[in-house]
């Protein structure tokens, strides 16, 4: 090792876990502060700012759930002011090993300010619905194949039952049975109706995970229609691409982060990006106003302590980003809200999608829906 | 079930590899063919044409490794036209589910049509170096931390040496160390300055992995500063981005495709998506001219069935979309040439990084590699 330099600047941290003895959890750990900065053999990186401040630093080591966790702090120089390039040191590289797990992040000040966050977080988005303290109620339009007159009518159907967020589908994109412009034109419609006769605030929020020429387009053709959200899953478009829709002006609406794609990260406990740091942490920075993830107790496999990871990651303090709302879902049914109730509290929204449906009267379900979360 | 109807157009398969017994398996790929359309219980899904044609259906069940491989096709109406809702069609929801890994893509020739996948292929980029028929050699400019005028006299020399593809580090983003298009500018000089002396056609390939508003424009000023390709990681922008670098004729250069964060999906045997599928097929369809991945035998763990795999998704048949270069990296060394190439043949690209270092005379060092490919 050469000097070590003072230099001017910041370091952030990142808790990774490792498998194995303490002996190979630190040598994981040395491998891991070069793969994700200088990808160079250590005997040849050059001394002074590069060695001393570039490269990742072993700050903490201790014993956690039979391996280790272990502490790294990189340089926000290493990073500059992209979420793209955050992520990238984070875990790029070292994705491709097994036994790793970012555990969670602590950014500082230094990168923290380099994001806006979401612009509405939990209170600005229970601003918009007029709720201020009750769970929020979504649900989605499906299914798939349906044309978007159809859709429009379960739109309707569903504000004047009183959902608060209706989101297309995460399968609806611009299929030549339902396309874009047409569906979210009349979505839009069907549900400022529904609020025209019920006084409500259902927001209708359009799925524009698109290409990546298209995703800033969909979401101002969003707006002009008259959508009071968006729905967009990162893992398909990239997490910066969500972040440049939460940060622009122009475009100005709560957005809902879909977890399509990002299983491949959270499923295998010992390796990849824990919940709580993926659909908590990173979702929150990049821009989500809400974060949808499959509950516990649903047609998925996530456990309780996850759930909780999620939610923590969701609120805990992260400088001056908000914090949002988690959104369980995934299988979810009107029976259970009192359980998920007191399981997660009031600070969330309930995401029920086919359940809705199973009755002789879509309104008279929504309304039961509603009476369960003001009961 | 209702009656299937006959409707005129086209489906295509993916086949997975799902964990446990047959009766776990089928149980498993039902879920499948509902999770990634329609997600609504499956008695209430409208009959006619969203039951019989959107819906996922099974179309074959056969015992592989310990599991079984089972093959589900989709309707190309479900995808459209659009790379993320093709993921989203394969992978989307089930990538939150353990136990289900996407092993291969057989997109036909509808969905096929609608990408356009690699704008130069295998020899398309040969031709760009004057190299018909041996491997390409390839490096990285690195360590990160050095400013853009000493990674410019590196360039130099690794152009000099002989190296056909001087690629940026993929942790070079635009850091203030290193900004962008100081690097691109200097680095492209220096590159067009060696070939000038050496009469050869090594080409310098920046990094553009960067936030979603600023990837075509970095691209752009790439084209214009005289770079000769690029560098992206579509892990971190999203394939999407990628496909649509190699979709523009205005941008019109090679694209190298880095593997950083996608290790998540591929690391798990029993989860995820294929080595193949991912970092071969998905790669090559969104436009990627050749695919970096670490290989067996470095300093990391992939096992040579896998890279095997990488090598088949690369170049099996697969319609209209070229085949492309595998480009084994990750620690390789220049004593492993021989052993490498008797491995990969000579259609490949030999990614060696750190190890070009190691001796007095990197130029030299240069000469020795070139030499390996050349005997």
């Amino acid at each position: 090792m050469g000097l070590r330099v003072d230099i001017p600047g910041e370091r952030f941290r990142v808790v990774y876990h490792i498998e194995g003895t303490e002996a190979e959890a630190r040598e994981a750990a040395r491998a891991i502060c070069y793969e994700q900065t200088v990808e160079y053999p250590p005997e040849l990186v050059p001394p002074g700012y590069i060695e001393s401040w570039i490269v990742g630093r072993i700050e903490d080591v201790r014993p956690a759930d039979g391996g280790f966790e272990v502490v790294i702090s990189y340089a926000a120089d290493s990073v500059g002011t992209e979420l793209t390039q955050l992520l990238n040191v984070v875990f790029g590289n070292s994705s491709l090993k097994p036994g790793i797990r970012v555990e969670s992040l602590d950014l500082g000040s230094s990168i923290g300010d380099a994001f806006p966050g979401p612009r509405f977080g939990r209170d600005g988005l229970r601003a918009l619905v007029g709720a201020p303290a009750r769970p929020l109620l979504c649900t989605a339009l499906k299914p798939m194949g349906l044309s978007a007159g159809t859709l429009a009518k379960l739109a309707y159907e569903l504000a004047l039952g009183g959902i608060d967020l209706i989101k297309d589908d995460h399968g609806l994109s611009d299929q030549p049975f339902c396309p874009f412009t047409q569906r979210v034109g009349m979505c839009a419609e069907a549900v400022a109706r529904a609020n025209a006769e019920t006084g409500g605030r259902c927001l209708y929020l359009p799925n524009v995970t698109a290409p990546a020429a298209k995703v800033h387009a969909r979401a101002a053709e969003a707006r002009r229609l008259g959508a009071g959200g968006l729905l967009i899953a990162p893992g398909l478009v990239g997490f910066d691409a969500m972040m440049s829709l939460a940060a622009d002006p122009a475009i100005g609406l709560p957005i809902l982060g879909h977890p399509a794609l990002l299983g491949a990260f959270v499923v295998d406990p010992h390796h990849g990006i824990s919940h709580r740091a993926l659909l908590g942490q990173v979702m929150r920075l990049a821009g989500a106003d809400s974060v949808i993830f499959p509950s516990f107790g649903g047609r998925f496999s996530f456990t309780q302590a996850e759930c909780r990871g999620i939610v923590g990651g969701s609120t805990a303090p992260m400088g001056h980003i908000k914090p949002i709302l988690p959104a369980p879902a995934g299988g979810m049914r009107l029976d259970r809200v009192p359980e998920l109730r007191a399981f997660y509290g009031d600070d969330v929204v309930f995401l029920i999608g086919g359940d809705l449906h199973q009755g002789p009267s879509l309104v008279d379900s929504c309304r039961r829906f509603r009476s369960l979360v003001e009961a």
